[in-house]
């Protein structure tokens, strides 16, 4: 039996205690280390350890067993939404990473600057990482020179070659494919309407006529000569986290994607400075405004993408020696989580489960003497889905009335 | 993916096997003894423990992941029911306590003696927990006294200030807020309709009717000089557990609302004396009647609520003495587990999992050398909904057929 978000909701009570969770993205990793170690066993994270002993360890499903989830399902999820049943769609969330509000009815789109050479082919599906500097500009110009006929045209740079196109008119639709081919030697892919209706036909040759006249903006650049759209997608309808749980929520991540997700759930999202300690002043200082606070590590992720399991190492080290300003704080419950897995050996997001601490003055001893993947997998929390998170987090906090007399 | 009662019953099959759940009422615990220890880690319970290595051990949660329940969900779990589908009202519960007799159209509600100043408010909502007897002679006089056009009053005795009031009449409602205010210092609330139906304001008007005239009968009482109600409802309709499971169904419980709960599952409720070894010597009495007993240990919860922690070791090792006496009948299956939570540090039920004892001849040995929080955290069985455990038992007395070919 799973009770949902409704039935949690509806137990929800007003406290002051503080919740905070701490995602170190795809956190989970696999023994590829110097003795067949996961980077998790292998950093020396003694902070993280000594907390270990007195909280409770566990492992979520981000989804379900077997499983591999993008981030947005594996955040909404640690958010407490049913990750199935509430989408966020890529165009909409790279979007919001962008600080863009969509409004009703628009339509936004992953866009990534690529390199297609003389005969039409994508060569570089990133352009050749171009920087984030030159990437605002040819934005910028594109926002300036592309012009459709009754859509209103919005393209925002995000990072690198990555950046966030919305078309802003009257009937559009999100029901076309993406012209991103995920693949290089061949052509981008054709802007197909993906459903029989009329809004569809036309967004097509909508995004077609996008797609012709950002080329030829580009055609003189040596390396980001043409846009790849993703993700084409409405702004999703969401609770809001606060008002469904009587929470005052504030975000931290240095990451776009993140910032805009929290966002979406109705999360306060604060600036915040590169490192993890910079993340960690920066709840310090949005401390007395809030009761839940997401802070986000991107780095863990970003190196397990790489199969840099050394640099995913310092990572997990540069987080536990950041933890203790966190404690300092004395939050009533914190979770330290990743979203997801990424195994450095498999250079990408993963199904395994995610090890989960949490900690709070009514935590079961754990009694263990290391926070990672094996003392989580026979940890006292057991094995739960994602979405059992944010409840626990509430009871530890004491948020939540009981049920029934 | 979570299969229902109506399935398990379809498996259910004859047998002569014996099923004993042993409930110790909110028997999970936190860390709060002299060494870190839960009360059931720290109580000296041989029999337990020998018994928790042959048999395989879990954790149950009664509801959900951080969800706190009532007795009344949680035991509803226990005996296999969807907690959040099959509600007992309050009132409901507290009329089954007393062994009153429900009839369709009949509403009842929990009903407590209170202290009213000459103000108007409420000063002890417990009448300073007036004795017993007390109680039960204000009752008599309650109902001989008060006297509601076309409306039959039942005021029956449970415990120190507590009572059920049950109305019987033509096309009552039960859609009418408490009259306790849950606070002191203020008056008795209003009875107001909580539907705009023309039931529920006349109900409001039947309760009000009634709360007037047990304060007029109540006046010279130095204490119970008030009557509060909460919790107004009609009777539940539940299937029976014995039509269910093909049981024949026993409950043994000194605590007038869990004999109540047994009895609208279905169960034959027996007279017992107070110790947990009487209870025991209640079910040999019972033993050749009956397939299935459901055993209530109200003291480890009590306890707990006490903040106790002395006192909760004590009953649990009064429990460990008296286990010897059950085990002497061989059941073929016994199950030892609490309802919910119940840690001495909150002082009330918790959200925490509760710790689970399943042992029959194809139990699963855990290996384990005791039975505690900790040992079941890490057990064989691993962390189950509550309402797994009944199709468990029933599958170790060899009582569900094969699905499927």
């Amino acid at each position: 039996m799973a009770v949902g978000m409704d039935f949690i909701s509806k137990l929800a009570i007003e406290n002051t205690t503080k919740l905070v969770l701490l995602v170190a993205d795809g956190l989970g990793g696999l023994h590829s280390g110097p003795g067949d170690e996961t980077p998790l066993e292998y950093a020396n994270t003694p902070n993280l350890d000594a907390l270990a002993h007195t909280a409770s360890l566990g492992e979520h499903d981000p989804i379900s067993p077997g499983v591999t989830p993008g981030s947005g399902p594996a955040h909404m999820g640690l958010f407490g939404y049913d990750p199935v049943e509430y989408i966020v769609e890529r165009g909409a969330l790279s979007a919001a990473g962008v600080d863009f509000p969509m409004e009703e009815g628009d339509i936004a789109a992953r866009a990534n600057f690529a390199t297609v050479d003389s005969s039409g082919n994508v060569v570089d599906r990133r352009a050749g990482r171009i920087p984030t500097d030159k990437c605002a500009d040819l934005c910028a110009l594109l926002e300036g020179r592309v012009q459709i006929e009754g859509v209103e045209v919005f393209v925002k740079p995000e990072k690198e070659h990555r950046a966030a196109v919305i078309l802003r008119g009257k009937g559009l639709s999100g029901e076309v494919c993406d012209t991103d081919p995920q693949a290089t030697g061949i052509p981008p892919a054709e802007p197909a309407a993906t459903d029989g209706s009329d809004a569809a036909k036309r967004m097509a040759g909508i995004v077609r006529d996008f797609s012709t006249q950002a080329a030829e903006v580009l055609k003189e650049e040596p390396r980001a000569n043409y846009m790849l759209l993703r993700g084409l997608a409405a702004k999703p309808s969401l609770p809001s986290l606060c008002d469904l749980y009587k929470l005052h929520c504030c975000a931290v991540a240095t990451y776009p994607m993140y910032r805009g997700l929290a966002r979406l759930v109705g999360m306060d999202v604060v600036e915040t400075g590169t490192s993890i300690a910079d993340e960690i002043a920066t709840v310090a200082r949005s401390w007395t405004d809030h009761t839940y606070f997401f802070i986000h590590v991107k780095g863990t992720d970003s190196a397990g993408e790489d199969g840099d399991y050394d640099r995913r190492v310092r990572v997990i080290e540069e987080m536990d020696e950041a933890l203790p300003a966190l404690l300092d704080l004395k939050p009533d419950v914190l979770a330290v989580t990743g979203d997801h897995s990424t195994p450095a050996i498999l250079e990408a997001h993963s199904w395994h489960p995610v090890p989960l601490l949490l900690h709070s003055r009514y935590s079961r001893h754990s009694r263990a003497n290391a926070f990672n993947e094996s003392e989580c997998a026979r940890g006292n929390l057991g094995r739960i889905p994602a979405v059992h998170l944010m409840p626990l987090m509430l009871a530890n906090g004491k948020r939540l009335q009981k049920f029934g007399a």
